[in-house]
């Protein structure tokens, strides 16, 4: 079977993490490049947890470091969510992986002018990266398969009442992504909050007993802790990983196209989605956004692949 | 038992006229005056219509029209939702009954000036009327008990993917009526969409074969049309009668005291409520916002109250 | 002659007062009633110092008093220009003349109601008043020959780099006032910054030696010093007068039939007017805007009319 | 005496036009680059302007083509003001000149990381170019000097009633300039209104005979044409050519350093520049602003470096 090629632009993060080691499962996935970006903590620290994962499961992966903070806001991380160093209590292994010399955006131009085939763009984080590098080359944008993202929600936001995180980091950029013209596949808070791990499958998960089962444990136990405490809630919604299952298994989603707007301008709404289910706005349809998951599958999914690394 | 006084400020209406039946049923509310609103049909054919409706079932009822169009937009209409006239197909009886003089703020001015007692103020339109009194005679807000108020959304809107009708109509009014420092109940559609009619119990109130049987079966069936044809529901939710449910039997009811907020400046999200559930604004808890209703209650006391008629 | 029926809706206020010191000195303007506004400083003040220079000068003026605080925004005063009295170090005479029971909405209503003539409302200070007013009774607009407003600047603000005073304490009342159909003659800081008085010009004017004379030497003297101290100016715009002036003296000033916008939404321009003085907006010409006095024959009015106290 | 490395970002235009002939024509300016903007007219005849203007006056200078559209924006020309090619009816020689293969942000990013001593950066046209490279490439900040810019206004508007062309094209990246921390003189209306051509200036130019001169009044004249047809002006203003011009001789301008600010919400005012000269906003100073120039000791430049080439 062809292998789909793919870069992925993430900021781990402890649900970044699991999605890393989902793509690093997988041999379906050949994957180019991963560009980092700053967003649930600092660029910094995305980069070293990027750059250890890769060093401890899939060393031949390059990455590039990206932009530090968004287009027009100041950064918000979420330290309360991942910890100081986006990974909670989990202490990865040190690696001599190198970091390439290009930035994100002229790594992303390298990769996509020297390919043949057109390559997918996962995004799991504030999509800084990807709207610098859509305005630095938009005659590459042909080069680009589709955008599959983490972001969004029409069921209320994350750090806001509106607002989901990676979409209100950097608004600005999330709407040059949505504009782009790119075909996209969204995962909003809409299919990812119903993509939650229970903490009996967690346990299930650490004990498979190996250094990618003490990650993800360490990982998502972190996250669980924080529903827990602040919504009461007794699993873990695994938000990126979404993006990677879906293109490992896409029968394992339900979705509509439909028109998705970023709001720039509100006082209380910067960064909310419009995700246009029934089509009030008349707006040509630029997102297939995914809103249904077949939960059985996707923890099995997760169980497998962790196991098999 | 004490009656409570209420005035009720409504947009006649397809769900405004049941909850006006609701309102005329029941003896236990007091109900000082109606004022009527521009809002789901043009302000001529909701004052008729209340006319018409305060003729046939208590004629002593003063009634006060109200300003012709929102403070700052140019007045949308919903004549999909509610027909022409705003019943539908209903022809109500003609009437000798007479308006008021007075404006609908002036009369507000004059009972509320006059009464002993505070008085609790019903909403089921969009708020104009209420704003323009509450900035003329802001002295006599010490006067209202509470507003109890249709509109809003945590869940999305009616109107546009982010906002319901009644906030998006005059959202700069809404925004006077939810800073006023009254006590406020809200029932957004997070808990009006719950609280829907199915056929088979609309057919039980049309085989009542009163008068009010009548008006109910024809304002209920033309939004269940409605709501078919749009969204392919099989039932029709009953918005406007939550607000006079809640005052006759409040434990049918679940809610929060929370913050509410309107936004006035989003491009996408116009008239938006922010229904801050999980206190992310730490902003000053302005209104007690329904979300939970029991329905068989609901529907019960609805069928009651139209056979009381 | 005829003499023109007026309105004065002012708040008292240095400039205010030079204002109604014309008015009062001159016999071809009808005041019909004075309605205070809250601006310069708060309603108490501006209430008190209207009653009072009423008292003195033309005790049967009836007052109604206001607003007490803009439509949306907290209210904005300038005690750095006016003092916290309002008139610098003037103290006015005590009076015993009383206020009107009706509050200035209600009195603008009556007023018009029971005209026969048309009446033109000037207006010196915030909008609030006038727009709540034409919110509540849009039918008496018809009763209004004009508005000649003192408000807006296209050549930078005074309170912010972008807003005059006037119009940003309530820059949604003056889009209110703006849109509403009636005709308006604006003075913006275009053509009232070149209504100065000279330091000389004013030793004149205190030289007359009677009450309305060291009241106006006092109040211009105040917002001179203000001016002196703040823009290095050696002469004070007289902004307010220039609405009474023109009312006596329509050929002492220029001006241009043109669009006036206000700007609600701006970070940094929330308040400026929009003066369109070439046509780039397309938009229908609402205000005849006043761009150019002879200050000499404005001198010499100011002049005569006090000594004529 | 030393020479000024700069780097030169435009879109000519006519005025555009004018600067780089005087920048062509003193040798106290090291010319390390021109980057292509859109915007006066589209990208390809800006473009090709450029290209034929340094073929036939210095090719050895490097073009970069730049960026197709603002970062948010539609593109908004005005060949209203230029032709459509961008340059009224001027003809340029045909030319051999090719352009780099790197995009003006690759080119920028070139240069600067190549270069051991400061280069100044002036713009005289949208922003976008810069911004993006900004964004891209924020460790090379410290190798510009100062920014020099041709934009804004605190006059009132040339393409909105508030808005300067450059600004409105691409305000948002106006914005990123203005935040970025780099040493910035700007040129805005209120000193370029004051840069003008007369008439028998521009004929006096005409007289040289040369291409050269044949190119400038040609270029002028179309401009001038505009002028008059549009807002009766006698003499064309030389907005693009104050900021060469300010690098060759400081002392022919005055200016004031304050906080510049851009608009970017306004209903109206979009791409409005605030500049605070009265410091109302207390922030940080941000631009050295420019307002009064020597106007004959600009024009006798003007003959003399048209006259040398």
């Amino acid at each position: 079977m062809k292998k789909i090629p793919i870069i992925i632009d993430c900021d781990p993060g402890c649900d970044d993490t699991i999605a890393l080691l989902l793509a690093f499962a997988n041999k379906s996935l050949d994957i180019r490049g991963i560009t980092v970006s700053a967003g649930n903590v600092h660029i910094n620290n995305t980069t070293e947890n990027t750059r250890r994962l890769v060093g401890a499961f899939n060393s031949k992966i390059k990455i590039a470091k990206g932009c530090e903070k968004p287009m027009f806001k100041t950064i918000v991380t979420a330290p309360e969510v991942h910890g100081e160093s986006g990974l909670g209590e989990v202490v990865l292994p040190r690696t001599e992986k190198e970091l390439e010399t290009l930035n994100a955006v002229e790594f992303l131009s390298k990769i996509l002018r020297d390919t043949t085939e057109k390559i997918t763009v996962v995004i799991t984080g504030p999509m800084t990266n990807i709207a610098v590098f859509l305005m630095t080359y938009p005659e590459l944008k042909e080069k680009i398969e589709k955008f599959v993202i983490m972001g969004g929600s029409s069921i209320g936001g994350n750090v806001t009442p509106a607002a989901e995180f990676n979409i209100y980091v950097d608004a600005e950029a999330a709407d040059i992504v949505f504009k782009s013209g790119v075909e996209i596949v969204l995962c909003p808070l809409d299919v990812t909050m119903n993509a939650f791990v229970e903490e009996e499958e967690l346990l299930r998960i650490k004990s498979i007993g190996t250094l990618a089962a003490d990650i993800a444990f360490g990982a998502i136990n972190h996250a669980l802790n924080f529903y827990k405490d602040t919504y009461g809630r007794k699993n873990v919604p695994m938000h990126d990983p979404c993006t990677i299952a879906y293109l490992l298994k896409e029968d394992m989603f339900e979705g509509k196209k439909v028109f998705v707007g970023t709001e720039l301008k509100g006082e209380f709404t910067y960064g909310e989605t419009i995700i246009d289910y029934n089509d009030k706005l008349k707006q040509p349809k630029n997102a297939l956004v995914l809103n249904k998951i077949n939960r059985e599958a996707f923890i099995e999914m997760l169980y497998n692949s962790i196991k098999s690394l």
